[in-house]
This record gives structure tokens, C-alpha cells and sequence, in this order.
């Protein structure tokens, strides 16, 4: 006996078409070769205008979206139509790790001010520090009419260090610094948090 | 209290372009709304040149994929290259459910004749009876050279009843009919299970 796991070669369907897609699938997080190969199946299965209907959304995902070069966060406008500023409080900035931050705290319906995405937390072992996370850019952005900051990185050790240093370098210009209140479970994350607790989290924010 | 769970229109991003993504994602089995959101964020922190392969990669699924008109399996040519019968054992027949059975037999390297794809097993409770898994195109198929049929459909009830009606309307026709062996844990999936078992089960088939 000497038979080994199924490797990602042996895994090949007798169609290279839907190899090809399979391979694709099977790069992104959570999903294995038989996972994708599986789903690949499931896309032939139905409808060829679906598999059309995907590709359009993905042509649009890769030729619309962009960074906002204000807050850094995802958008189709730059800059996005939260930076632009329409029926939001320009006078507050919630500063957030990731892009889907912001949908998670959107979608509590709490918050009505701007955003900043940082892109990372501060993770000195990964090689993540000030510079990473663009601090600067974030300093220049702090002026008036902002008079309140939210820091709402992850309630984890690299969120909380990210936030004692941000709170460091923001305080001393003369704004209110906030963190969100740990009502969130410790150690998740904050893309997956229910918006009860999320908006629990944001209605507690006690100043630093 | 009155939160209720989140509704797919609560999950929606601040980005239009990525809510059209993953509602196309979250229709494929096994993908829920938040997993779709988050394979597409995940794509988006990608190089785009990723986004434009996988785009390639089902244009050429959605339009160089059919089915053989001869095996009914996908492929990207008519006969499939299996049908076209080089080093092929155009004597032997085997039937599965699903396309994707064939690449699960065809990964155990122990069979080398021809295939057909059902499509279905026999369901009455669904509608589905003789005709809709095509049995006279497969009567069609049985002429010389073909001396054996192996019925490979999933060890399941449905498998199990469409091989049993299988067996009686081939046998007649003076036609070698064998059953894959039960080396599968009854009740599975035939695409899921892993090669030796199923090497193990095409060895062992037994005559009906």
C-alpha cells in the first residue's frame, strides 16, 4: 500500500475547462481543491447566463473598484460616496483595519460619520509598523472639522495595540479619542461580529 | 428586543460593485451570504490580473463546455475525447449518475473503457422515471462491440433501484451486467469517495 492523499493533480476532472476554473476557486481562503471542483460542477449545472451573470460582476469588480484616496476603502467613486459626504457627520472618523469593517458597521445603522481604513493592524513580528498602516496619512486627514476619533480596529492584541498607538499620536493634537466599547467577544473579529453587539460596541465607546 | 438574523439585503456592502459578486457567489451550494462577501474581499485584495483569469476561466467554461451528444459527460469537443475511443476498451460500458463520477473513476487509473452519463437516478417522488435518465439512448448505445455494462450509480436507494431497472432491461439483450462492489459506505456520495475504496469496488464488481 502505498497511496498517498489525493494531491491537486490527481484531483483533475477529464475536462481541462473546468480544471482550469476549479484551480482558480481553490485559491481562495476556505476553499480545497474538491470544494472548487464541486462548485465548478455546480456552475455548469445551471444556466449558462449564470456563469455570464458572474463574469459581468467580476469584470465590473475588477475594472470599477478602486481605493478611495481619501479613507482608503473600497468604492466605485473617488472619492467614495461616504468621503463625499452627503447626510454624514463630517466632524467624526472611525478608523477601521479592514474594507468590510466598514459594511459590518454600516450595516448596524449607528454611525453616520467618515471612515479611515487602515488596511492592517500593527503587527511588529509581520514586519507591520506605523508606516504599514499609514499613519501620515491618516494625521493629515485629522484637521478641522474632525473632532472626534473612533478607533475600531479588532478587539485583539493587534487591534488594541493599534489603538493605544493611534491614541498616542492623535491625542496630543487636541481630539477626542474613542474606542470602541469590548463588548465584542475578545479575540474575533470584527468582520463577523452580530450588528446587536456591534452597535452595542459603538453606543458604549467610552473616550481614552 | 426585536433583531432578527441577518437578511441577505442587511449583509449589503457599501460597495455595489462587490454585493453583485457575492450575490452571484452566494447562489453556488455550500456558499452562504457572509462566506460570498467574503471570498469577494478576498478577491479584491488580490492582484486584479487573478479577478481577470478567473473571468478567462469561465469564458471558457460557459463557452467551450457542451455535453457529448454520445456519453452525455462535459467536454470541450463532440465526441468527448473518451468517446472518440483512443486507448480506449470500447467493449465495456460504464454508467454514472454524474459527470463528475467519471472523473472520480477515471482518478483511480483502473478502468479504461467507455462511459455514459445518466444524469439523474430513478425518482419517482421527483418526477424522474426511465425517460427523464434517458434509457432508450442508452439501449441505443448497446450494440457491438459492447459486452459489458458496469452499473456505477451511487450506492444509494436511488442508485441502487436505477441500477436493479438496469439490470432488467440489459440483461435481456444478452449483455454482461455487473454492479460496481459494495466497498462504498452505503449512503455516500459516489463523487466524494477516495480512490482506493474506489478502485477497491471496480475490482471487486460482481455479475447481476
Amino acid at each position: 500500500m502505498n497511496e498517498t492523499a489525493p494531491s491537486r493533480e490527481r484531483l483533475a476532472s477529464v475536462v481541462p475547462a473546468v480544471d482550469a476554473v476549479a484551480r482558480q476557486l481553490a485559491k481562495l481562503p476556505g476553499i480545497g481543491p474538491r470544494m472548487a471542483q464541486r462548485l465548478t460542477f455546480a456552475l455548469l449545472k445551471r444556466d449558462k447566463r449564470e456563469i455570464e451573470e458572474l463574469i459581468v460582476a467580476l469584470s465590473a469588480l475588477a475594472n470599477q473598484v478602486r481605493k478611495c484616496s481619501a479613507c482608503g476603502n473600497y468604492a466605485q467613486t473617488d472619492p467614495c460616496p461616504i468621503c463625499q459626504g452627503q447626510g454624514r457627520d463630517v466632524t467624526v472618523l472611525c478608523v477601521v483595519e479592514q474594507p468590510q469593517d466598514v459594511s459590518a458597521i454600516e450595516r448596524t445603522g449607528r454611525y453616520h460619520g467618515l471612515y479611515h481604513i487602515l488596511g492592517a493592524a500593527l503587527s511588529p513580528i509581520d514586519g507591520i509598523g506605523p508606516e504599514e498602516i499609514g499613519v501620515t496619512k491618516l494625521l493629515q486627514r485629522l484637521k478641522d472639522p474632525i473632532r472626534e476619533v473612533i478607533l475600531a480596529t479588532n478587539p485583539t492584541m493587534e487591534g488594541d495595540a493599534t489603538a493605544l498607538y493611534l491614541q498616542d499620536v492623535i491625542k496630543p493634537l487636541g481630539i477626542k479619542v474613542t474606542r470602541i466599547a469590548r463588548g465584542l467577544p475578545s479575540g474575533s473579529d470584527l468582520e463577523y461580529a452580530d450588528e446587536t453587539t456591534l452597535a452595542m460596541a459603538l453606543t458604549a465607546r467610552s473616550e481614552l
